[in-house]
């Protein structure tokens, strides 16, 4: 935590257009609902807009098209991006971080075969297992286990009770946060006489630099060659990537989404929470599948897909409008029937 | 495991009308369906009323209005409630709960700096980082970290596997199952020159009295300010919730359901399995979802909700409805194009 | 890592037809994609059989209806099944698996009280509690817990930081993945005057031979009696089965599928991913359900199951495109109006 700021020093600080009561002080920040007096928020969706006058927030970051004035005693700051503003002001009041000082804790497990480079952070409890390597400035969290022949490059962030399997490749700022699994078997069988006889799982995973990956996610390995997340690439929490699956750059996969067996995303592919691809297809460049939906196919560079199976957003939100309109359909067809039995009944009589 | 209880104890212990064979005994029990003689049953969904009299259970617990009578040399107790009934002498059969004494194993990891109360259970390789602190009763288990300056109150009970990182805050009585991850990063990001760049979380969670929360499931933390879970809400496995939701007291949140950011869900919510709630949307006091649903919307209090999007579930049920028959009225209206077609002919001929 | 083979060799090993480069050598596997000259890729989906031809792939395995000939330089190896064909090569070229060689870790906890077969691997930080069995050949995996009065049989494979609570009982050559828990408490609590009571889960998980979970998967424990995962099934990663639910042998339940609470599976039934079982229902025998899909009802074996709610799999289809169709049926329906009123301006002029 940091010291009070006033509302002169934040217009400053963030080159906003002061408006209201110049003397306010804040030592925190809320969002517009959750703020106190001493605190200060902001307003970047315009469904809070509405928020922003009866909120007791100090001082509100606000848009350069926000009309109202501050009430007596409060302030507006005026920003051209009031979240890029607001993050400054977050950072400024925020606890430090957590510091993860060099070296091997002596209850961590560290096989002697292993490669851990000096400036290397292995916490408590921590497993690192026979020939893995570990580049400068990474970060080992508690209970995490790191298996044979792994290798993770610099600065990566490894949270607590992680699982990371042999020979997985992580490349360099890689984070990847408690619960997940890196390296599981890939889901194959063939049904034999005795049962579904399992097909071994020889291939890796590889992660690229920059990629981040949530909690309780599970990317397995390939079962052959490698089943990849490129560079700068974010995945959510409770994502599930099967095996031989290509994840291109710069793609967001939200959170509870399955990507299913040796499927290819392009680059800036954004699949929404909860949505499914199906195994073998391929999805074009900067595509965006809304949450629920189902891939189910091949999908060319930038569409916008929606529902489950997903068709063009325009495309489903007309059929889901006329689902919609399907009671006035039916009416439609009613009256139609009475008047044609009328008509009938007029030229039969 | 207790010892057998013959039928006049159970139905002297359950406060119900014994009917049959009064000395049946039996010693443990199990489904209609498993059951065995010498097993006690019950029948508390009307959906299994026809497995009643098939079943090998030589007792069942029946409700008031169960009419058939028991065979030969078994017999039925007549209770009010057959659920709770049944519940009682599930208990006496359980084997004894799992015990935690009091102690820090020698294998655990606590910071000296770190605050547990004497009565605290730490079991072996658990990790209890800097300044956290862990009130009286409380149970951490093996291999759990808890990070540096969270706080657990009294009586919780943190299965083995979790990780509760730095920070967050649990009151009283709460429990995490194993695999469970607390205070991950929420997913945020803004888009820059140089790939997505991460917006840093610097708020926490905190989790009230009484609340539980299931297995494999991971709830973020806030961007600034609190994720919050409030009083006596209960979660499931696999459920996600992300950074900066308000969760209410009392609500049920059942397995595999996701909850975007900053939604805020009111007292008594309850969210259907595999049902989704998209970012920014407020909830109202006791609005009940069906599963696999998605809520994109404010939702008044009260309401029940159904489908991908949500409506109201007469609504969706009535939607459904014209859509399964949809069949029938492309058949109307072929029969009008023909009769109308024959009309005219008949105006023209 | 193995030796290259040359073509002819292939042709032996695999029993197949050499066409094209008798001479061409391969070192190691790839996708027909992503294969480099001197790597052998093969071709089983007809989907990819387009690339087949531009592939830089020395030697291709393709089927026996396979008609264009390889270009120069490179070879076709004719098989009858060219996806096992391919395993044994990528089998031939596998680096060797991790090996377990038989101990106890010393950082590892074992209670005095467990009874661990002496060819037993328990991997560092690895926790085995009170009167815990482990049988011959068995693997835990490093940071895994193995709660009280667990069973495990022999040759059970449990990777790292996997959780089984007290008192489930593992087969024999069962397989866990990482991050998944066994035996957390089903989700069952009744409403009462202080909020939602708990009801106490004093059943286990039983898990019979040859049964493998994934990766961040949950069991929850039986109210009573158990939970039971049959013979033979494989269960995917980020999968929750409820308690009380009987899966019977030989089931695929594919990644992020939820069954709820006492619902039977018969022999042999496939769950495609993220589909959804309701609770107290009865799925028969090699029924096969349809990703995102949501089985609300019971089901009558062999029936093929798609939508949610899920119908049959042809009714669905049919529905899906009568759906797709609506803007016609509109356009008829006005086309019909306009006559019609034609037709009466036509009789009333």
């Amino acid at each position: 935590m940091s010291r009070e700021l006033c509302a002169a020093e934040l217009a400053e600080m963030l080159g906003g257009a002061l408006v209201g009561a110049t003397d306010a002080n804040v030592c925190g920040v809320a969002s517009l609902e959750d703020a106190e007096p001493g605190q200060i928020s902001f307003l970047a969706n315009k469904k809070y807009h509405g928020l922003v006058l009866p909120s007791r927030a100090s001082i509100v970051l606000v848009p350069e098209d926000f009309e109202p004035v501050p009430p007596e005693g409060r302030a507006w700051i005026v920003c051209a991006n009031t979240n890029m503003a607001f993050q400054k002001v977050v950072m400024h009041f925020a606890p430090p971080a957590v510091e993860h000082s060099p070296g091997i804790h002596p209850t961590a497990v560290v096989d002697e075969s292993a490669q851990v480079a000096e400036s290397v952070h292995v916490a408590p409890n921590a497993v690192v297992d026979a020939s893995a390597t570990i580049g400068a400035g990474s970060v080992i969290g508690a209970g995490s286990y790191i298996g044979q022949e792994v290798q993770i490059g610099e600065n990566c962030l490894i949270y607590p009770n992680v699982t990371i399997l042999e020979r997985c490749v992580l490349g360099n700022r890689v984070t990847i946060h408690s619960g997940t699994t890196i390296g599981s078997d890939g889901y194959a069988y063939v049904f034999g006489p005795t049962g579904h006889q399992k097909i071994p799982q020889v291939g890796i995973v590889q992660i690229d630099d920059d990629v981040e990956i949530g909690a309780c996610s599970a990317v397995d390995r390939a079962r052959f060659g490698r089943t990849w997340i490129q560079q700068g690439t974010k995945i959510d929490n409770l994502v599930q990537i099967a095996h031989n699956v290509v994840v291109g750059q710069c793609c967001l996969v939200i959170a509870q989404v399955g990507v299913a067996g040796s499927s290819r995303l392009g680059n800036g592919v954004v699949l929404g929470g909860q949505s499914g691809v199906t195994g073998h297809v391929r999805i074009g460049d900067g595509v965006m599948v809304a949450g629920q939906s189902a891939v189910a196919r091949d999908v060319v560079p930038g569409l916008k897909l929606m529902g489950s199976p997903a068709s063009e957003v325009r495309v489903h939100m007309r059929q889901q409008s006329q689902v919609r309109n399907l009671g006035r359909l039916k009416d439609t067809v009613r009256d139609l029937q009475k008047k044609l039995d009328e008509l009938q009944a007029r030229l039969d009589g």
